[in-house]
């Protein structure tokens, strides 16, 4: 069965961690907002607001499979993970994948907060005082607890992935936001990467895969940009 | 098998949708850091930065079940779901409730941050101008927004609860979010509850039920206060 994805066109944002699974997976999906010629996005608005859904999903991303309709990054992944074979059979397991994942989604909002700390109705420009000094505590603070947090948990599986040996969607979730805050915060990242090599080393591990490689050479990898959620403000960094 | 809970021991905070779910259950649990005569903190510390923990949690409120230690409120309510009977079996609906609950976790991140807009690091009295700002758009967009899509949810199940007659953690939960709300901001939850009644109708049904109303009646249940999630600061309402 076809996978549809329904998120935004323009970004990578959260839609980018489904989409690497799906990548990963082999699996046969269509980016619903991106298919060339058509518009998208009046199909994932009636879903979204839809009133005869029975499942409606708070916001995008979220997965079409024949009458299933999921949403919340994590959870999509959880679906994901045990129909494509990116996670554990075991109970114990799956659920360590899935709280690896919660803790990757909550780096993702603060990530995020950095440039948007007051709303997400108002224009960074309209916030980018209190976006500077969020920013200070998260490069300062919060991105070596989280990094140092990565590591730790690399170090216990003996890596390349959290599980070891074996690959799972929370693994690709890590190279994503090695990718991503090496954009939004370049002088960061180049001061917490020497104490992180197992993170990098499983970033680097995860771009070399083969259904990965092609797809981030490919145009289906949307560019960085700043309307996702890790953007590249320089005034940030300090 | 007896839980153990870890989790702060004088706020509610996000171990308190674990204790919820413990309750309803009638589960044999011990709060681990509020055991009477016994700190239980140095143990919480132990267990979260722990060299010998296979699976470290990255924070507060975690859960031990025998050898299983599980973090990430979401994912511990995965876990007891299943095991305690508060979530159904069959996958896609096991999945909705999950989708739900992440929701409810991204609204509690909102809620927290009305009052830590810039530094979990610095005091609340450090970052008030900047929290006013936040919480006005809290309770002017992002509150009915996220309570009208519960209100739809139940108007789709029918009620009471979010799956219908049956109840599950995040109808708990949805119980908890309506309590912090009203207690943080009580002028923004009157004035709101007025379009929300299939939720205010789900919060009384939980807090009648009998093991719940004996838990908030008991000196298990502590009181909100301005040191968990959902504060109350009046100059917050504006």
């Amino acid at each position: 069965m076809r996978y549809e994805l329904y998120y935004w066109p323009n970004i990578q944002g959260r839609g980018e961690f489904v989409r690497l699974a799906l990548e990963e997976a082999g699996a046969d999906y269509v980016d619903v907002a991106r298919r060339p010629g058509r518009n998208g996005m009046p199909a994932m608005l009636t879903l979204l607001g839809g009133k005869r859904v029975a499942h409606p999903p708070f916001a995008p991303p979220f997965l079409k499979c024949g009458r299933l309709l999921i949403g919340q990054t994590a959870n999509i992944l959880l679906f994901l993970g045990a129909r494509e074979n990116l996670a554990p059979r075991q109970d114990a397991r799956r659920l360590w994948i899935n709280q690896l994942q919660l803790t990757i989604a909550d780096l993702v909002v603060e990530a995020h907060d950095t440039h948007h700390p007051i709303s997400v109705s108002l224009y960074y420009e309209d916030q980018h005082r209190q976006a500077k000094q969020r920013a200070a505590d998260f490069t300062r603070r919060r991105m070596p607890k989280f990094l140092g947090y990565f590591e730790e948990v690399l170090r216990r599986s003996g890596g390349p992935y959290v599980l070891g040996s074996r690959i799972t969607y929370a693994d690709l979730s890590l190279f994503q936001v090695v990718e991503g805050l090496r954009y939004a915060f370049p002088k960061a990242m180049r001061r917490l990467e020497r104490k992180a090599p197992r993170t990098l080393a499983l970033h680097d591990r995860v771009a070399a895969r083969p259904r990965i490689a092609a797809y981030l050479a490919s145009e289906r990898r949307i560019a960085f940009n700043e309307d996702g959620i890790f953007r590249h403000y320089p005034e940030l960094e300090g």
